[in-house]
């Protein structure tokens, strides 16, 4: 081997985990996660149920890889649709990890561990692609536009492999 | 020695670093620390500028401890009123270990560490109490209200104290 | 998709950075990768240079996958033959994630780095195996026997998968 | 207020957990927290049993301050002499904040727990005093040398104290 390949872009997927999202939540996520396997992206879960299997489940379903970032110290813990379960053993520490391991980050659907991701996300400076998740509204009283809001989990896909190949 | 004394409340206080808050922000942040230390509880921050300085200073003024979480390897990170730096080298990841430390937690201000902080203590579960930081609207449109709102620094020190010790 | 495949074995590789180890380690580091990409396994390093960047060259040349968990924020902080870089921004921190990824750890030369996460995968009760590593005495005076001491770079890459596929 | 007062030294004693170490070694670890405490220091350990509780007994016994970096989420993991008891959630991993946290480090006994953060101490360049704990033979077969040896708890705390003041 004289030359590596081209790095595929890194895409982080975050929600809520088993029993916090509904069926249209978990079909959105399933979409998403095609949708970058389609388009030749490593996509990045915490590798657990809900929204991250979703999308790992769609990822499966293109042949494409699904990095899981796990809490624990057990592979186990991993959904059935990650191809890379990496046990970190940082418990909730490690959403920290997802969110920056993504060259640009979309958020799925309202739950607390998802807001601090996002929150995360900003603070590092990565696109952060919004599907159907928190609205964010500044002290003074505006809303903040950092967040790119998706139409759809095409719109999504098609914005975050934009801006993770600009960034 | 056969019995410890009993233990203090611990209260972390996020916010926004050097450059990042206002005139009045840092005058709250100050209040707050005082009004701590004034309690006897223990004030943890990231140990560094704005917000988390002037929390240390108004602690310092009451002769409280301030613990400083540190996010590189160097005690010259801490701003002159911590007074228990300890360095954790996981760079801006340390500011989960800020918001889980803390039986309490006094978001102050609207930058996104703070966001990701906040999202991480409502995670945890931790009481959190805001001056002045991040409105929440939930995917649907309505307002999260699981942040109690002070109305000045005295409020948002009563608060903390009296949620910490439910907790 | 029904069925999700079998997940491939992951093997961590820990070994002195850039300008740490001779020629010698460095070509044992480069067929140890090489044979675990052979045998269908995931290699888990840091993802700088030294023993890691001839660990993932190895897996390269064999076509494998190369994970590699970086201690900054900066993908180009990676060797260019990792085909999965992520970012934690934990620093030397990150090691303890390298040595935990693996179902088995391969120490190979003798930094302190390697040291620690030796230690680190032997507290977790991985399997590790040994190639010019330290050598650890107890107390007490007596060696410790808990890493496997391999002849050569195929003796440790079928040691690991033996006891990787045991764990 | 208009100086802060002089920064107390940050002593780092790490060792294995209860039901790891004898009466003699539990005796050493009181030992060295009695005399970190009567000199000021202030004592960093990861707060639960065997030579931590004890370190932070002595510590007691003398007054001191005894920080404990906690691996879970609840305070009640801290042994009850830890004056500050910090919940950091990183499971194991918070052993490198233990380390990390000691202007010098003070290794008691032999698990491979304490083997870890040993040689992370290590890597960090932090000096680190033995007692009773791992010999280290590089691959070559020589002696390391950077660990220094204790002859008993006073020398233990009196090289700790001078290391750590020359850091």
């Amino acid at each position: 081997v004289t030359e590596p390949a081209a790095r595929a872009p890194l895409v982080a997927v975050i929600g809520g985990g088993a029993g916090a999202a509904g069926e249209d939540v978990l079909a959105a996520a399933e979409a998403v996660g095609r949708g970058l396997a389609q388009a030749g992206a490593v996509l990045v879960t915490g590798g657990r149920g809900g929204v991250m299997e979703a999308a790992c489940r769609g990822a499966a379903s293109a042949g494409g890889v699904a990095v899981g970032l796990l809490p624990g110290d057990d592979v186990a813990e991993a959904n059935r649709w990650v191809t890379i379960p990496l046990r970190t053993g940082l418990g909730e520490g490690r959403n920290v990890l997802v969110a920056r391991a993504g060259d640009a980050v979309i958020a799925i659907g309202g739950e607390y561990g998802t807001l601090s991701e996002l929150g995360f996300a900003l603070k590092l400076g990565r696109p952060v692609i919004g599907l159907g998740t928190w609205g964010l509204v500044r002290p003074g009283g505006e809303a903040d536009d950092r967040v790119f809001r998706a139409s759809d989990p095409a719109d999504a896909v098609a914005r975050a492999l934009e801006l993770a190949t600009a960034a």
